[in-house]
């Protein structure tokens, strides 16, 4: 498998991490507040899966620079507020791109631990949201993933499972099916920003056909 | 011990993701909050389960038939909700009849672990309610186990206990005490659902003696 | 590393059980509620800390005792709540005693698994925080981390940041560190108990340097 440089996944969390410190600026969280969500949000997801795998401690906690740069990015807007509030547009974007990237790294941590498919891309859509999700119930929110609301937790989902379908459908070497991935999760969130996409809804088949039905 | 055949246990997924998804469909959920919540209910206890007794992944992502079928029971929900739902009393009488297997499930789990008694009674309750707090915590609401409300989590402690008792008190081999937890959480779980019993309430004993005492 | 007796941790749990089972009797829960909510604050932190670890069962379910006496204390607010209640002061004064135990708990354990000084300073708090934590959102509570509150998460921070600074920074044996970090967190406590603290809010150092700038 293609290994991400530990740099790009620092990159994630930080992105990640100054989403949550904001979100908590816009709560009113105090200081200790904003630091938790910032530490949910930037590395929540990733502790998630890695207990979930089960293969002692996660990479967060045995790799310093993770907390680290939480931290920093934490303080930078415990300081700076109003300065990284005006960056807000640019991290959505920039989490766009990352959402791709988050889901790989689940679903490649998984099957490295010799998990079966399904089971990876369960796996990938909790380390690209688990973290948010854990952010929503630490500020009293109802989580977004129960929505209705925006095109995000399907965009991860359908990145995973185009991973798998190139990786195990087409037999492709991983390059490929990370880039498909990356690309389907980048793709669908910038069209759901753009347009304001929401999430698919239950469709009732009965009632449909009940409609259609001459009376 | 006698071993639960998986087909057993993968009912018992079935039918927890089935009420979870009604859950999502009746909240208004989106598609990918209807999958979630069924994957919650279903899995969420065994999974929390396992996690906590901390033997490598859990059971429900090493096995892939586990997540296979809630999602088929999710993809039921997201199509034919209407008719599912009709089944909604159904379900909730099969709940009644596997909530005993379900802390059968989680206590057995925890003693071949080597556990004490008093962690698998534990155990054994959260393998049976865990899903159905983690539902509701994904979709906003206060948890059930903190009540008011039916006879539930009460039940299965009574089952919990009644096994161990069994086994452990009167030394009897698996099987009766196995039989004695499902009857006891299937009994106590008709009769609440007949006789709308809640859960028991503190007593304070403190107040009661003072009332009683001559003035 | 000077290894605490476990009486004391078992004394701590007990102050927390208890704690505990009050918030569930204040908000009205049934007896069940009570149990859960007194096993959340109990042992929730230090169960979170060693599913954290990831070094197989948690402390808390492998030592009988544990349960058992977080068990006792909620019969006991169970049947003599009122009198109980009558406590709840002396209870908040032993919690703050308690505080930077439960931080020198955490830590100490996380050092000893390995890991890295930041991932011990976070799993520090975790377990002095993580019960109350987790009781918030069974109780279908905003989670006070997130505040505006009373100064509690900092004081652990705090008392967490002193205890590496004496051991790592200066070099010192891990009493006076051990020292420090209690007398940190109970100092900290009783201050802001006694004079209402609130815990420190972001500043804006922006906006700070627009209001001072000369017009």
């Amino acid at each position: 498998m293609l290994t991400l440089p530990v740099y790009v996944e620092l990159a994630a969390v930080v992105t990640g991490a100054l989403s949550g410190a904001l979100h908590g600026l816009r709560k009113g969280a105090d200081a200790l507040g904003v630091l938790a969500l910032s530490i949910a949000t930037g590395v929540g997801g990733g502790i998630l899966r890695d207990v979930l795998v089960g293969q002692g401690p996660p990479a967060a906690l045995k790799d310093a620079r993770y907390l680290i740069v939480v931290g920093a990015a934490s303080l930078l807007a415990l300081l700076l507020g109003s300065l990284v509030a005006r960056f807000g547009r640019v991290l959505a974007l920039v989490d766009a791109v990352l959402l791709g990237l988050w889901v790989v790294m689940g679903l490649e941590k998984a099957l490295a631990a010799g998990l079966p498919a399904v089971a990876a891309i369960f796996l990938g859509v909790i380390t690209a949201v688990g973290g948010s999700v854990i952010r929503d119930l630490l500020s009293g929110e109802r989580p977004s993933i129960v929505g209705p609301g925006e095109l995000y937790e399907s965009a991860a989902l359908a990145a995973a499972v185009v991973y798998v379908a190139l990786l195990r459908g087409l037999a492709l070497p991983p390059w490929p099916a990370e880039l498909g991935a990356v690309t389907t999760a980048c793709a669908l969130r910038l069209l759901a920003i753009r347009y304001r996409w929401l999430g698919p809804r239950p469709i009732d088949l009965v009632a449909a056909w009940r409609r259609l039905r001459p009376r």
